[in-house]
């Protein structure tokens, strides 16, 4: 039994490990996270932390994997027509960035990526690759690699604009505008 | 006489002081990043960057100061019909942060702002607003203000994707391709 009162197995100690471990890198990133502070931000003993994650890159790693989901990203977007699938795709993207975790996510992705390679690995494969590849069946042929990445630009800048560096207009402003404005830039990328 | 052989006011002391404080707040950031190993690299006693720049922060506000003058981005573009618009600023963006001082300039500024609350500061102000201003009577009345900060988001994205993140379309691409890509995408926010 942990000092702290959760056990090994407890339902949800995993997940709040997990939530612990995105907000800690989010604040501070990688490099200056202890895992003794996520372990006290969780609530549970240091040694959970090795026992489920076995390293801090692991732990990283996992905490990382799941909160952008692509696919959802981009699915259904097919059928509508080009400004909606635009629209679509930045509603979503925005939600995403927007909730708790996924702000977390990217903040912590993004302040470790500046410091540890491996970070810096999953923010180009997990994340912006992905988001490239996601989009890439509505950026047609010849030029769809190169559009895709520009997509994936722009909502990555959106992303960075309005959670890291704070730029008023976007970091305040209401998700349906930043959609309404971004769409028809997205959508010239749409073929 | 210091014991590197430059003396204070000697032709280029501080210029090189400078380039070398850019070259390693870029490769290491802010926090990480010792006045000694600045003054090492710049081969100059550290005396010297105390004497010119007062403080670690001094130094950083002089390092990061000139490297995008905005209005050379957005300079002389009235002119131009609105694809040539924005063709020319997004050559004339990329030609800044493709530049050796411009690189480092952007890489140091996003690895130090990410732990760096002046850093930050200095990334929102001086860049990503700079950035917004200088296109903002391109932007036209109503909207005119978000979609100048998502102009300014779309090309910070791409110095993010090019040069810190490295996905491969944007690092590797060539610029006039790129700029032809991005073009109609800044272009759907010019009135």
């Amino acid at each position: 039994m942990s000092r702290t009162g959760r056990r090994p197995g407890a339902p949800g100690t995993r997940d709040a490990i997990l939530v612990a471990t995105r907000r800690r890198f989010a604040t501070r990133g990688y490099e200056a996270t202890s895992l003794r502070s996520i372990a006290s931000e969780a609530g549970v003993d240091p040694a959970l932390l090795i026992h489920y994650f076995k390293t801090k890159q692991g732990l990283f790693l996992a905490a990382m994997e799941p909160p952008f989901p692509p696919l959802v990203l981009s699915g259904d977007l097919r059928s509508l027509s080009r400004r909606e699938a635009a629209e679509m795709l930045v509603r979503r993207y925005l939600a995403a960035v927007d909730s708790d975790e996924g702000r977390n996510a990217i903040l912590a992705l993004v302040r470790s990526a500046v410091s540890n390679e491996q970070a810096a690995t999953l923010l180009r494969e997990s994340h912006a690759n992905e988001l490239a590849r996601s989009v890439r069946e509505l950026t047609g042929d010849g030029d769809g690699e190169m559009k895709a990445a520009l997509v994936a630009a722009q909502l990555i800048g959106i992303a960075m604009l309005r959670h890291v560096v704070g730029v008023d207009r976007l970091a305040r402003g209401d998700p349906e505008k930043i959609v309404a404005t971004a769409a028809p830039m997205i959508e010239a990328c749409f073929h």
